[in-house]
């Protein structure tokens, strides 16, 4: 967001980082795409792959709908650190739009909250792309989730 | 759409099928997840898989990246349906509502295209699981690709 | 939406028609805009508001923030007119495309449940222009209502 | 956008900020909904409104329609002022999170551009408001332009 201070995301759940670490490892997408946590605090998170060259579209490059995957993962979880103790998270819905082909040896999706009520959390992504030490956004996406009781 | 009758899509490209079917056969991704074509006619296109657990989230059902890949895919090809000789399919965007749990043993992504111009085409796409015989939507996307030469 | 019959929508309120013109009575921007109700049935709601230069862009055509205000009220009526007794609507977020300049004598927004949840209600709204006699799509909404209590 | 350095945007039109000037000169609904220039820079336009009655919703707040406007022409002056000479801009679709009620005595729409090519340009839009000197965010938009001759 521009032209505002953002204020620090405060956890609700002191137990926030176990739920979230514990929600991935029970996705076998995580596994099954090689998805890495590069960062973790309350109300950001950022997960990274590696190419896969199986996962590409006709041009040899990261397919649109994996560009997606690991932004809205990415956001499901900065989404879901920031609820409180036993909430599940469901992606409500999301909007993303792609800046630059998905092109290079790793992507990585960086989450950050920027309101999270009792109900809905709104969160902004962004996707870059490392080719040869140099990174690229790729896409941008503003993701909406939603807390339910487990 | 509500309320409008629509125009039928008629092609720019005689050759637009074949030209689609090559996209899909150089997609590595179709392979891997074992995308099929389950309609193609001049702006409309259905792609489906079937159930795989590596593709799952913390429940066990389809990850809604997956179900944002498979929506993608068929919108893309709907729209490149419709687009002149030579043109190559980029989404430029979408938006997706995700309005029931990915759950079944079969998903089907069913693209529309709404307006197709001759550099942006938006379609629509309903993403439905079939579970024991019935059908559920579970996903709404709205999409637009941009036509760009070879 | 495609490749779906739609089921039809029912109210979980009898009082709902009254409830829906009741938020619209109350909208300043309704009388100030001049919107009428064209359609008015449970999940679905058409509103109409007839030209005017003012509420135009550059070159004369309604502004699209204006085609989103129409396209956004409608969707909100659509989705007020599912919600239980005493719900209030708010709108949590919407996507639109422009397909074609709003231009005209008169705009109309056609709004339709696709999914009403306890919470949640996701909508999609077409927009038209008439213009001697001929009408136009111009724009196309999916929009996220939140039922909260009044 | 988090976690990557931005670079500054550079206009490509040495006349570009009489050219963005001239489009709100042009605009009936400036002047009709009092939209003031707060901020102008290549890649950056800020507009404010003060509130006005006839322009609410139930609450006696900003409709969110109106809150979309001002974001969608915030928007795509931004975009506008990246654009190559002899341009005119047109919005292709935006998508709008509604944070919190537009409630207060002024609202600013602060748009940046996040990618600026030839034919499409995205931008970020961040909406507040003004009540007593405190200043809350209530909308967040991701929108799309496009560059067409005039």
């Amino acid at each position: 967001m521009s032209g505002n201070e953002k204020k620090a995301n405060v956890a609700r759940d002191p137990n926030w980082e176990a739920r979230v670490r514990d929600i991935l490892a029970r996705q076998p997408i995580v596994a099954a795409f090689g998805m890495e946590v590069a960062e973790l605090s309350p109300g950001v998170c950022a997960l990274a792959i590696d190419f896969k060259p199986e996962l590409a579209q006709q041009h040899g490059f990261f397919h649109a709908g994996i560009v997606s995957t690991l932004a809205d993962n990415a956001g499901g979880m900065a989404a879901a650190s920031m609820m409180a103790p036993g909430s599940e998270v469901l992606a409500v819905e999301f909007k993303i739009n792609f800046l630059a082909p998905a092109k290079g040896e790793r992507m990585i999706a960086r989450a950050e909250v920027i309101k999270s009520g009792r109900t809905l959390t709104i969160s902004q992504v962004t996707v870059s792309m490392s080719e040869g030490g140099r990174e690229t956004v790729c896409a941008l996406m503003q993701q909406t989730c939603m807390a339910v009781a487990q």
